[in-house]
């Protein structure tokens, strides 16, 4: 059986340069790995990423929540599940996790109705391994303004809701030491990248 | 309060012309009157079911159930509920029924997840009023195939799918007689009407 790690944090915290790098570095191990992101990694739940990010849509956290896991549900069974009975590592850019803190912590849907949508999308499975790359949201959202594509109505929200976020991150990763690790990503890219690779070999390989 | 009618059966029944037939009636009474459809009903609903009926999109039945709830926690919110807190009567082309219908019987997703999810879209509330237009599936389809909107990727479905639509809109009725109503769609338009103002009048003015 192959393994999931998901890489969670605010934007800005350099999740798709670590996950890059770590894709390198396994294939240098001789390990197969798969790219791909949430919500996403099939033109279908791209499609619904398109629905959520555009500032033209105004969904509510619920409906968010639904939508994020119908694409969930479609990229667990074409392309994670798969991926993982080849043997494969899958690194994803943000899972489950995200839809705790943008959808529960920062929009206020219950973690009932979230755990029963996660049911829905995998079965309850989670990752093998969380990346979480804790990043202060003042840092990270200037960060990201910077990226081409830093439009999205996530980004425009008050500096409290990111708060909340990183909150919320921290706190599934207090509850879940053995699926998460919290790695400060105020470092420089190497730093992090070496820190990454120490947690993938000790836990992983 | 308003009221919400509405209509099911399915593709060829002759949904559409019933419900602005009803319209103009309701009007003539002096009743406001909303004309709406599911999926859709709002620019956030239309994106979903474009994204549904879209041939391009393969989606199992759990993953268009959420989609089609999306839209519908949108719908209700944002049209059906305050339209019916004006007091004006929503008709609706399709509703929960349809998703039991097309997701439930047609795709084998279990009764349980799809009260769940009509749980989260409208706190569980149901129609007001359901008129069922039952037609044989052979002809509904060949009906339908003459309009230039038919494509779609539900009437492309086998013969046996339609005819599981047709039993489960027929037994939700058998289940629910207070709110549902049947009436045969391969009768003329003019009979048909005439039935739904009749029910229409009984039950709900």
């Amino acid at each position: 059986m192959g393994r999931l790690i998901s890489f969670e944090g605010g934007d800005g915290a350099g999740k798709s340069t670590q996950i890059a790098l770590l894709a390198t570095w396994l294939r240098e191990q001789g390990r197969e790995v798969v790219q791909t992101r949430e919500p996403g990694g099939t033109p279908e739940g791209e499609a619904v990423r398109n629905l959520l990010v555009s500032g033209a849509k105004h969904w509510d956290g619920v409906a968010e929540a639904l939508l994020v896991t119908a694409a969930r549900r479609h990229h667990w069974r074409q392309v994670i599940e798969p991926a993982m009975k080849a043997g494969r590592f899958v690194l994803c850019d943000r899972f489950s996790d995200s839809t705790r803190a943008y959808q529960g912590a920062g929009r206020g849907v219950p973690r009932q109705v979230l755990d029963q949508l996660l049911e829905l999308a995998t079965g309850g499975v989670l990752p093998d391994l969380t990346i979480i790359l804790d990043i202060d949201p003042q840092l990270g959202l200037r960060r990201a303004a910077r990226r081409q594509d830093s439009e999205n109505r996530f980004e425009r929200e008050a500096i409290e809701f990111h708060q909340r976020l990183r909150d919320e991150f921290l706190s599934i990763a207090a509850a879940e030491p053995v699926r998460c690790v919290v790695i400060d990503a105020s470092l420089g890219i190497d730093a992090i990248a070496e820190q990454i690779r120490s947690v993938v070999k000790e836990r992983l390989l």
